[in-house]
């Protein structure tokens, strides 16, 4: 019962679980991380990561002391009700894709007991938040103690004088909208809320290593201690390990020295590179007044260079820079990805092929550049500087202490080759004033601003014309065949760039597809797809579209001998406040794969052309019913890298083809074959690889949608996948039907819904007239799915 | 679809209603409202009701400029989605008994444009705030223009700076929880947020009179015209009418005369009272620099007593009083009742014979006091200083000015006999002190204030203990065989107050109860209810108990000669953010009508000790299936003011009933009968009046609740009624089962839930076993209903 609650939370058993800095098995290709920690921390002991024990209130209380008052069941201290919650919790998981809500913008609280056991004399304690959404104020009990403004960088509060033992701790968020903040609610993505990173209580001796600075090039490292408390009577251990893990050098610095910068000048380097992402790793020890305290970090020595006018040269070679984008967001979760999460797409990322991304639009955590350290992703990172135009002193001295904190907290990754300054910046909206010049001088000061703090690195922004001269590259807005012009104008369009900007990185290209929507080309009235212009709004928003937009653009970039590369936009479909009518209400659908990391077609076409695992893949595995007349010949694509591939239809061999990456589509592997009414099976064969799919051939054609059918199409325990399927007036499936389809569940079960996937989405635009719904069942239930314009609805009843 | 919402709004055509003072037919017995109107008003022309053409938004907006910039459909500025709704409108309408949510408590945003054209030279343009809650701030375009702070009391803004023809209106209310406001989040009723009151544009010209202060006695009235502007040349002409409608008095006044008090003593008064509500009329005509302004109010003649130790007099007639409670609530529209709601309420309480409404705990509305006094109802209004404990001045400013605003605001309605200060107030919990001794001060403070701004009228408080001797009149806190002892030591309790304090009116008695619920007595342990001690805890807050405990206390009140009255809490059911765990979430049940106005059973209680109009009811209308042994006896109660009844079971008299005031239950009208196995028929009979019940009479006897049945009760055009029973695994019905049963819906159709009643309540408890839903339908569709620690659940499937 939910009174219940709080009697629990005053008995409360506080867990604290130490970070125990799991590993998930890495792939076999990359054989750089056996030595290596996840980041810089403290040694076990010293940290104690907050994850359980929690509860949570998605609005404001009226003081401090309705957080902490004693309850009484029944009595008025009992309400309003806090739910257990696990960190890391982002408040908007679900309703930043619930399409009849706008996603909840206001103040939340959290609240725990933490218990304090410093094991160091006189030492420090710190609560140390790896972000958190979007403005928070930290209480020990009713004392404020600290607090942070934005959403992305880590920060920290020294409490060490609340004292030891068990202390309650309370935690205000408030994405509230603000327009004197970045980034602005103009930009294409939720302002989520919540402490969605990892909160941790670290001790700290009262003197010792904090953390170090690293600035590594392709031969030499400097490693500067950065220390607290009196150094006088400290002694500082420096260790670097190779990648084999082997100890390769030490050295010793005292009392006022010990800050000093280390240069060391490495031999025989092992450079750090996409193939060959290497790690050293450096420790440095402090013992000071009889306490030890160690940081670890990674580094890797490689060195690069954007040419002017191209192309891109990493360890003095070309690399020609095969990119992506990604958000911190995903189904179920909002921006409180779990670690397995995080893991598991920047390793599909990373199997695609890319050896590039661009972090859009904000600093993202300490884990995920680790990762694309070692992994091997060359990184964009920036501040969430996008949209709306330019605030005051406030948003300013924001904007200017987010570009420090991201610079300093990264600055040690190899991965980092761009420091971000801001996104379309050229787009206004916040403020009645819009002043070019204004935003001009503010991109120049954080321009410098970013130099002055590392000048190893280079700066970057994306569309803002009228500051395309101020950072080191540029990238402007070239979306060909999406929101201008043909896909086939790809490249003329980027030549031009190439021409016009000293150096020029094309980031985001690409458009939305509808997971499971897929067209017969030619369609009805002959077009082709690259006949399609602005398909944003020409469009059918169609993965038979996208991955020939895709196709195309790859082609095209891999003969541009100057393109330094790009970044498509986005590797997954995310969560937007910005796209409530599109077929996800509220998801941005330009990923290659869902929201929840199931590729779409496209993902393979990438894979095709970038990754040197062997691979193969029809096109179609979600295309259950084809279409055309009987005798029709319609057309075969197979996605691969293998050098032939031979496909057979329904067990006859429709032909071999060679792999010739300037033909297109899928470079070559495309057949135009003839199937039967009724299931037919396509398989490709590469060598060991077969790749098959099963699916109807439908020559009945279909007049409006009249009716909805529900089906089952998958049962895996507790878990139904439910078909909507549009039947037109004679029985006929509807196979372009696009009409919104909505789900509803009776009875002992839940839709698995507002997950901003095609199969977790209450109210979907229909894919080839059919939408899928997945529902927890315990007992008997009935399905519902009702169709806009249509007037018979879908009723599947499953009984006990 | 969505976004075009915008289009829409900036195309908006504003459809500005003119309150046109619509009335109800009024219920015959009440002859007196023929010349009345509404309230004091300027004429038509002068006051637009602004109803149509709002949108709202529920969260805050990130500054006043996104409010109104221009709309891109499609763009960042055509989100967040605003809804288009009308006043008045109360933004926790739904929430604030969703069981599954704390009720949203934060800003929220209205906007609209609207048309001013002052027909004045020079003339004053308000826009007049019947209430608003709780905080509220206004805005042309992007200007402030105004701010309030209080949910109750009206208040106004001059925006006559702001011009004249379109201008664009925007309001923020707030209702975030805050300490330092009142009323306290402690309260047992919700902060309801929204302008739930009328918003109207009011036009005055630049001199005249705006309003006018009425002290009326049993023989005399005294007139104050209030002005605006320089007066020198203004002429004022009083009119009185005569409750017939005739013209009784009429004088001028000059000049700087004009704002002087006129004097008048009444010739043959004809004095107001609840059985003759005789209604005066006053009318106030200034003509200024050629303008005419005119204001129109109604007034009583009476007087009043509270002898110490009792009774109450009024016009010298010893009156006891039959009172009850009301907040504004209601189901589907929160604090936002509609006027037809209103009047319909207020005449269900008059029907009932009550004579005298405390209004619990805040300033209501203009309509409602107008009510009160053509009706004939007493009135106790207060502040809504509940619970909690005392703030600092933030708070106490709030609490005087509130006062103030109850006091000039309503002093002129003859209904009004006691000023409430305040409730509960030794109820601590707002902050982490509490001290009698400033709540003492504080009480005192406004005890004074109170008789200074109106010194024809008593204060009073009720249940604070350590404040009694400060107010007029006080009622400690009385609820026998609730919260405390069994009803049958009401008379003693009450007895006791008498004698202890000067002044004794005993507000707040009664319990809760569960429409639908009833127990068969004596229950199977022998158990009848006044052996229930302390109700709400130990009993089962069943009709059957509560009807006892009513019918106690009425026969004990009718027999004391020196109880001022009484007014039992409370006649409606409302919405409490404190009681998640009540049968129906979120409500409190005191009522003796469900939230939407359906009587319960004790209605009738009252009614055959109250009222004046014949009535007979028999109880159990809304008991389908009473049980017990072949050949036992079970009692009928029959509910009537009559003098005699005669009682027929299934055809045969089982015997007549004289009316005996001093026999219980009942007053005499209750039988013992044997009923059939099946289908029974009972009917009753007084006079020219009969009533007839047809339930079943259930001999099996039942196991533990296994499975959930639904089956379609009603269904009046697409609105079904469906029953959730719950049965035992033979499929025996559980007719005492209390577990708590979820309703669900998928297909064609919705849940009508939401509402806080027996019929609309999506998790509710059984009431014998059962609950009811309505739903809406269009086509096919399932209901579902899932009940606790019941395995087997109900699934009804209704084709199209």
């Amino acid at each position: 019962m939910k009174h219940g609650i709080h009697k629990l939370f005053l008995k409360l058993s506080i867990r604290l679980v130490v970070n125990k800095r799991v590993f998930l098995a890495l792939i076999p290709l990359l054989p750089f991380f056996s030595h290596m920690s996840s980041m810089a921390q403290p040694a076990g002991r010293d940290t104690v990561r907050l994850s359980h024990g929690w509860q949570f209130i998605r609005h404001d209380m009226a003081n401090t002391w309705e957080v902490w008052r004693p309850v009484k069941a029944g009595k008025p201290e009992s309400v309003p009700l806090w739910q257990e919650v696990t960190l890391p919790h982002c408040y908007n998981a679900l309703d930043a894709v619930d399409p009849d809500v706008n996603y909840y913008q206001g103040p939340a609280w959290y609240r725990t007991h933490i218990h304090v056991a410093n094991p160091y004399p006189q030492g420090r304690t710190l609560l140390v938040f790896e972000g958190s959404g979007q403005k928070t104020d930290v209480f020990i009990g009713q004392r404020k103690v600290g607090s942070h403004v934005g959403g992305y960088d880590r920060w920290q509060i020294d409490i060490t004088d609340a004292g030891h033992g068990e202390l309650p701790l309370a935690v205000r968020c408030d994405n509230s909208r603000d327009v004197e903040m970045i980034p602005s609610d103009m930009s294409d993505f939720n302002l989520y809320g919540g402490l969605y990173r990892p909160v941790s209580l670290v001790y700290r001796p009262a003197a010792g290593v904090d953390d170090v600075r690293i600035d590594a090039t392709a031969s030499a490292v400097t490693v500067t201690p950065l220390l607290t408390g009196n150094s006088d009577n400290t002694l500082i251990t420096l260790r670097i390990y190779h990648p084999n893990g082997k100890l390769i050098h030490s050295q010793q610095q005292r009392g006022t020295a010990c800050g000093r910068p280390m240069h060391i000048v490495m031999k025989r380097p092992q450079l750090w590179s996409p193939d060959t992402p290497y790690l050293y790793r450096c420790e440095v020890e402090a013992v000071a007044d009889g306490q030890h305290s160690t940081v670890s970090r990674h580094f890797g020595l490689r060195s690069y260079e954007f040419r002017e006018h191209g192309p891109f040269m990493l360890n003095g070679q070309r690399l020609l820079l095969h990119g992506t984008h990604r958000h911190d967001d995903h189904a179920g979760v909002g921006a409180a990805m779990t670690e397995e999460q995080t893991r598991r797409e920047l390793h599909q990322i990373k199997q695609m092929g890319a050896n590039f991304i661009r972090l859009g639009h904000y600093q993202q955590s300490e884990l995920v550049l680790h990762l694309c350290d070692s992994l091997g992703l060359l990184v964009w990172e920036e501040i969430p500087w996008c949209r709306g135009g330019l605030g005051g002193e406030r948003y300013r001295q924001q904007a200017r202490n987010m570009l420090t904190a991201m610079i300093n907290q990264h600055r040690h990754h190899p991965s980092i080759i761009l420091w971000g300054l801001g996104n379309e910046n050229d787009w206004p909206g916040d403020f009645a004033e819009f002043e070019q010049d204004s935003i001009r001088a503010f991109m120049s000061e954080l321009n410098t601003l970013a130099h002055q703090l590392d000048n190893s690195r280079l700066t970057t922004i994306r569309r803002c014309d009228f500051c395309s001269d101020i950072t080191d590259v540029y990238s402007p807005s070239i979306w060909a065949g999406w929101y201008s012009r043909r896909y086939t104008n790809y490249r003329e369009m980027s030549q031009q760039a190439i021409a016009r900007h000293p150096r020029f990185f094309h980031a985001e290209w690409g458009g939305d597809s509808h997971a499971g929507r897929h067209t017969e080309y030619p369609t009805a009235d002959g077009r082709m797809p690259a006949d399609t212009e602005a398909g944003d709004r020409n469009g059918d928003w169609s993965e038979s579209y996208i991955v020939r937009l895709f196709d195309w653009h790859l082609k095209e970039q891999q003969s541009m001998d100057s393109l330094t590369g790009s970044a498509f936009w986005t590797f997954k479909d995310f969560s937007t406040p910005l796209r409530p009518d599109n077929p996800i209400p509220y998801v941005n659908q330009k990923g290659v794969v869902e929201r929840d990391g199931t590729p779409k077609e496209s993902y393979y076409v990438f894979q095709s052309y970038w990754s040197k695992q062997p691979m193969l893949h029809i096109y179609g595995h979600s295309w259950p019913v084809r279409w055309g007349k009987a005798g029709q010949t319609r057309e075969v694509l197979v996605y691969s890298n293998c050098p032939e591939v031979e496909l057979f239809v329904n067990g006859h061999s429709a032909g071999r083809r060679q792999r010739r990456t300037t033909d297109f589509p899928a470079q070559g592997f495309h057949w135009d074959v003839c199937f039967r009414e009724g299931t037919n099976v396509v398989r490709a064969v590469a060598g060991k690889l077969t790749d098959e799919i099963t699916f109807d051939y439908q020559t009945a054609t279909w007049g409006a949608p009249a009716e909805v059918r529900l089906r089952t199409l998958d049962e895996q325990g507790d878990t139904l996948l439910v078909e909507a399927q549009l039947y037109d007036a004679k029985g006929i499936r509807c196979l372009d039907a696009a009409n919104r389809i909505t789900f509803s569940v009776a009875g002992d079960a839940q839709l698995l819904d507002n997950q901003g996937t095609s199969t977790g989405t209450r109210r979907i635009q229909a894919a080839n007239g059919r939408a899928l719904m997945r529902i927890h069942r315990s007992g008997a239930c009935a399905v519902g799915a009702t169709a806009e314009d249509v007037s018979r609805s879908g009723l599947l009843v499953l009984p006990e």
